[in-house]
């Protein structure tokens, strides 16, 4: 069954055969077997981040941009301010969504190959007391820079508001210590360093904030307080969940912790990252960011400027050798990206690059 | 792979293995193959309700509650008011969602056990004429009811209204023929009579009302004038789509085809209710509804007076014979629900039947 291409994109990703075949069997939403299932997913997304002491794991129906909208109009309150930091599209997708929505909201800007930078945050807080929330995106997609989370949210905490941490690109992977690091709520999905398939978001939140944050919510399906409240009731998902896609993020959650749990992935998707990288370069490709400012999450290559690639082109022939890369999303120069993570490992990426020198050839030679 | 108990619920439900087996590939969600079979979601789901030439089809992530909230935020403005007609949990749920939206709202309201009523709905409809839209529950999972959707569609249509038509437990196997009865926007989702699995809703919607929606909704997530623009730019979906769950939909879509489409899959329905209905009346079950006006896809039971089961026990001791049944939601009674609908037919209700008598034995010698 395993006919599927080798996906190198920031999700949905190559998954395991496991996490697929958890998909093979139909669950009673209400029954007692799949309320102890969601106990086991909340409880290991908790573990993940080290947030059983602090935190609650709400999980929600749909897409990551979703949970990310469900935590703006749950926890940032009518009469609340949002300071979004900014230096990619999810950042800006952040913006839209609580201006829709209503919510005052600053941002701070930082051009996509720059991290966000902590003093500038402080000076802005210093300045805004209006200000009660800041929005990060820890990996940021659309280039694959790495944000210093310890060093915003210390600045954040010292300041007295409180962090929504985007980590959609890096949960699983990079690390994330809530029993170290002030944070208020941490937004992720199913599909990317957790390796299941796409389908469900969730929060890591404060139960405090949760609690101040009762009525917020203009949406019904977003609320996350009563979404809360629901699973703490009586365990039960308040809406039809996706129970293949629990099914299938709880053995991917299990396949984690049996992997050695997110350090030892983040080692692999490293080991992934300077495979590419290293064949990259031989073959002649720039890396978009600094090194030093790059996660091992998704890599942006500029098209090379000596040789004039057409990504259809290039995409289509690595398509036909069973590998899918993701277009650029660059404000700013032309490019295509690479990512590292997903049940893949180097010889994945020594085959990738493999087929990358034959299709430089092949188009060249056309 | 197939140690799934019977579902007799109203959703998420038994599934064809073909439909599950289906998730078993990994899919690039911008890949020219799955945008191929995102256009076949969107072409089969028109074609269910003969919408091809009057409506367009919007798949949005999540469950049917999000679909319903989204087709009220979006197809009703807030300068619209929108008249709710309830008689179940379903239609107070619409209630709720457009008043957290802000928007102005009415309510007709009938009993459990009661259709709902064209001449009540002409009545207000010409007493109001602030009211935009009308909101209908086709079949009321609460219990089973069927309301006369001919009849509603159009009073509502004369009275030059949209009517939203939640759709939820009823598509794929109640007519609904869009090319003859007028309805603005049809909702459902996955996972009900089509057989997916859960993770999506769809609206099929009149391309005017999409358009003159622009800009109404507060929500990005929700927005399906974005989503209905986003796929017919591209083909694409605005955010991840869950595509496992796509693929499982695209596989119970061509099965529901080569069933016969919705005519046949209402006929095996129904044998299903019939043999159902034989049987526990020869039991000593009474039917909550009359026969008159219930639909062929859940069916609601009273608790037997002269009998004292308490649900739990009830539930257990089916469960432990592979058969999950569900709880009730009536108001006004205490009672258990029997879902037809799934990949099941007769001998699966003859054996359901069997083991409902081997319970009630074992329950009252215990």
């Amino acid at each position: 069954m395993n006919d599927s291409p080798v996906l190198l994109t920031p999700g949905p990703l190559t998954t395991a055969v496991e996490t697929r075949r958890a998909m093979l069997r139909d669950w009673g939403s209400r029954d007692p077997a799949f309320i102890a299932l969601t106990a086991e997913l909340r409880a290991r997304l908790l573990a993940v981040a080290g947030g059983e002491g602090t935190h609650v794991a709400v999980p929600l129906q749909g897409s990551g941009t979703f949970i990310v909208e469900a935590a703006i109009a749950t926890l940032v309150g009518p009469a609340d301010k949002l300071l979004v930091l900014i230096n990619g599209a999810y950042g800006e997708r952040m913006v839209t969504i609580a201006q829709r929505l209503g919510r005052a909201v600053e941002t701070l800007r930082w051009a996509e190959n720059r991290p966000v930078e902590a003093a500038a945050v402080a000076d802005v807080l210093r300045a805004d007391p209006a200000i009660t929330h800041v929005a990060l995106v820890h990996c940021e997609t659309t280039t694959g820079i790495l944000n210093p989370l310890p060093e915003i949210a210390a600045v954040v905490a010292e300041a007295g508001r409180a962090l929504l941490l985007d980590a959609m690109s890096s949960f699983g992977a990079l690390p994330i210590d809530l029993a170290a690091v002030p944070v208020t709520a941490v937004l992720a999905s199913s599909n990317k360093c957790l390796e299941g398939v796409p389908g469900l978001g969730f929060a890591l939140v404060q139960p405090a904030a949760l609690e101040r944050a009762a009525g917020n919510c203009p949406s019904l399906s977003f609320d996350l307080h009563a979404q809360w409240t629901g699973f703490e009731k009586d365990g039960q998902w308040r809406f039809t969940p996706p129970v293949q896609v629990v099914a299938a993020l709880v053995e991917a959650l299990r396949a984690l912790e049996d992997e050695g749990g997110p350090a030892a992935r983040g080692r692999r998707y490293q080991d992934n990252f300077d495979t590419l990288w290293a064949g990259m370069r031989r073959l002649g490709f720039e890396l978009f960011l600094d090194e030093a400012v790059q996660a091992p999450i998704i890599a942006t290559f500029r098209m090379p400027k000596d040789r004039p690639l057409a990504f259809r082109a290039f995409y289509d022939a690595l398509a036909a050798r069973g590998f899918l890369i993701y277009p650029g999303k660059l404000t700013q120069a032309e490019s295509f990206r690479i990512g590292c993570i997903g049940a893949l490992d180097r010889r994945d990426f020594e085959r990738l690059l493999e087929a990358v020198e034959e299709t430089l050839v092949a188009l060249e030679t056309a």
